[in-house]
C-alpha cells in the first residue's frame, strides 16, 4: 500500500508508525505533530520515516491517515485532514470515544472516516515509550458508519489485523456506552476513593496513608494524565452519567443489604462479582480452533458490510479476516468473512441470515 | 519466650507460625484448626511445630495465643482462648475488623486481648501458599484496649517488629473507619463494577467481555473468597455504611461537574486524584533517617501505654521499638520509644506533653 500519515505523534500515533512499519510493510510514515521534540523523536526511533509540517504535507497521496490526537481535538483535526486527504485516503483515529467525533462529521465526510480505538495503552505516555508491540493481542474497537465505504473498510480491518490486533466493528453508541462503563466510570471511581481517602482522617489518621498495596493496584489508574482525562469524560459524559447513575444503584442495592444485615444478599452480590471476575479470566484467548470461512452476498452499496461486521462485533464473533468481491453493477457482490470454530461461524451465519442476507459457511482453507 | 498458640492455620496463621520460627526465635509453635489437611501441611511445613486438638491444649502454657480465623469466628474464639490461656498469656488476632470482637470481651478479658491486622495477605489461600516474609514491610495495625496490660502491649510490639512489620496502635473505631475507606469499600466497589458490567450489553455485547486490561487490574480484589469477604463487609458494616455515602457523595459532585459541562470542576478532581495518588506511591519507605528515643514518666497503670501508642499511631508517627521499665509502686515508670527521625520525635514528644505526660527525646544509640 502507499505512504501512511501520522496526525499526532505520542505514544500511540509512534507505536502505530512502528508496527505499520515492522508489521504492516508499510514504507512511507509521514507524522505530523505540534511537538518538534516527538518529531524528531518519531524519526530516530523510526516511529515516523519523514516528518510533515503540516496535515496537507502529511497525507499528500496517503492510502491511510490515522489520527492519534487527544480527545478534544479530534473533531477538528478529523474534518482538516479529511479536507487535505484524497478520495482513496481512508481517515481514521485512535479515540477512545467516537460519537463526539463521527456526529461532528457530514455524510459525505463518513464515507471516508472510520473511527477505531485500540485498547492499549501504558502507563507512561510519549513516543519515546512506543513499541510496535502495543497493540498485540488488544481488541481494536471499529466504529464504522452507515456511510463508510466498504473498500476503506476492508482496507482498515486488514491493517489492524496486520498489525497483531483484534479488529471489532461495534456501533459508534455502543461504544461509547461500552467505554463509559468499562474505562471511563472505574476511572472516575478510582479518582473518586482517592479523593475520599485523602480527606477523609478519622482520629486524625490520613485514610490514604493507611492503606495497603491493593488499594494502590485499585487506583493506579488514576494517576495518569488529567487533562486527557478530563477530555475523555467530557467527551462521553452522556455515556459516562448513564454509567454513574447505574453505579449508584449497584451500590445503593449493597448498602440496603448491608442496613438490613442481610447476609444472602451481599453473599450472592459478592459471589456473582467473583463469577464474572472468573468469567472474565476465561476470557483470555484459548486454544486455537478450527477456521471457518463465512460467505455473504451482499448488495454494492454502503452500509451493509458496516451493519453485517457490527452485528458480528456487537454478538462477539470475531472477524480474522474480511474480503470483499464486488459483483456486477446492481447485482450482488460477495463478503468473504473468517472466523475461529464452527460455533461461531454458524452463529454469524445465522445472524447474517435472520438480516435478510444469504450466507454460507465452511471450513477455511 | 515461651511455646505460642496458634487459632486458625490458614494463609495468615501459618505465614505467622513461619515467621514466628525463623524470625522471633520461637521453639515451639502448637497449633489448632478445625481442618486436619491444614494441621497435617503446616505441621509438614514448618508452620507449626505441634498439632494440638483443642484449644486448651494450643495454650497450655503460652505466652502468645493468636487468634487466625474467619472474622465471623472471632468473637467466640476470642472468649474461648481468653478462658483457656493463663493470666500471663497475651492473646491478640489477624482479623481485618477489630471493633466487633472487642466489643463481644468484658472489662477483665479485655486486659489480656489485643487486637491485629496485619495488612498483607494474598491472592491465594491456605497454609499450602503461607511464607515467613509475608509480613514484611506490612503494616500491623494493633488496637490495644484502654483495658490492654501494658507488659502484654510490650510484648505483641516487640513480637510484631521481630516479624519485620511495622506496628501502628490506633483505636479499634478508627481502625474500622480506616479499613472500610480503604479496603472495605473499595473491595464492594470493584464487585458492583463487575456485576454492573456483567448485566449491562448495550447493542448485545456484553460490557464485561469488553473490557481491557486495566479494568481487571481494577477489580482483581472481588476475585477473592466471598464467604470471607461476606463476613467482613457484615462485621464493619456501620463503618462500611458512612464510607458508601461519602462515596455516593464524590460520585454525586463528579456527576455534577460532568453534566454542567464544568471542565475545570473535573479537571481540579482528577488533578486531586492524582496528587492523592502520587502521595501513595511517595510513601513508600523512603531512605532511612536517625533513629531518635522518647522518654517518656508514666504512671503505673493500664490505659496509658495503650494512650500514647495510640496517639502517636494516629499522628502516623512509627514506634519502632518499645520498652517498659516499671517504677516503683505509685511511681512512675517509664516508657522508651524508638523512632525514626528527629521530626518525628520532636513531634512526638510535643503530642506526649500535650496529654499531660513528661517527655524527652534524644538521639538514639
Amino acid at each position: 500500500m502507499g505512504s501512511v500519515a501520522l496526525v499526532g505523534v505520542g505514544l500511540m500515533g509512534g507505536s502505530l508508525g512502528l508496527a505499520l512499519r515492522e508489521r504492516a510493510g508499510v514504507e512511507v510514515v509521514r507524522g505530523v505533530d505540534p511537538d518538534p521534540v516527538a518529531i524528531d523523536t518519531a524519526l530516530t526511533m523510526g516511529a515516523i520515516t519523514e516528518a510533515a509540517v503540516t496535515v496537507e504535507e502529511a497525507v499528500d497521496g496517503a492510502s491511510a491517515a490515522f489520527i492519534a490526537a487527544p480527545v478534544a481535538a479530534l473533531p477538528e483535526a478529523a474534518r482538516a485532514v479529511l479536507a487535505a486527504a484524497g478520495d482513496d485516503c481512508l481517515v481514521s483515529d485512535l479515540g477512545s470515544v467516537k460519537a463526539e467525533v463521527l456526529g461532528s462529521l457530514g455524510a459525505v465526510e463518513r464515507a471516508r472516516f472510520i473511527g477505531g480505538h485500540p485498547v492499549a495503552g501504558g502507563e507512561r505516555t510519549g513516543v519515546a515509550f512506543a513499541r510496535a508491540e502495543l497493540f498485540e493481542g488488544a481488541t481494536w474497537f471499529l466504529t464504522p458508519p452507515a456511510e463508510a465505504r466498504p473498500d476503506l473498510f476492508e482496507r482498515l480491518h486488514a491493517l489492524v489485523v496486520a498489525l497483531g490486533a483484534r479488529p471489532v466493528a461495534i456501533d459508534v453508541d455502543v461504544h461509547d456506552r461500552l467505554m463509559a462503563l468499562v474505562s471511563h466510570l472505574p476511572h472516575l471511581i478510582a479518582a473518586a476513593l482517592l479523593n475520599q481517602a485523602a480527606t477523609t482522617s478519622p482520629g486524625g489518621r490520613e485514610a490514604l496513608r493507611s492503606a495497603g498495596p491493593s488499594f494502590g493496584d485499585l487506583t493506579r489508574v488514576a494517576g495518569a494524565n488529567p487533562p486527557l482525562w478530563t477530555d475523555i469524560l467530557l467527551a462521553n459524559r452522556g455515556a459516562v452519567l448513564e454509567a454513574i447513575e447505574g453505579h449508584a444503584g449497584q451500590m445503593a442495592e449493597m448498602a440496603d443489604a448491608l442496613r438490613a444485615g442481610d447476609r444472602d444478599a451481599v453473599r450472592v452480590a459478592v459471589e456473582r462479582a467473583a463469577a464474572a471476575r472468573e468469567r472474565l479470566r476465561a476470557d483470555e484467548p484459548g486454544p486455537a480452533r478450527a477456521r471457518w470461512r463465512l460467505l455473504v452476498a451482499i448488495p454494492n452499496r454502503p452500509g451493509v458490510i458496516s451493519e453485517i461486521a457490527t452485528a458480528l462485533g456487537h454478538a462477539h464473533i470475531n472477524i480474522e479476516d474480511l474480503q470483499l468481491a464486488p459483483g456486477p453493477p446492481d447485482g450482488d457482490g460477495e463478503l468473504s468473512l473468517v472466523v475461529e470454530g464452527e460455533g461461531a461461524a454458524r452463529r454469524a451465519a445465522d445472524l447474517v441470515a435472520g438480516r435478510g442476507y444469504r450466507a454460507l459457511a465452511r471450513p477455511a482453507d
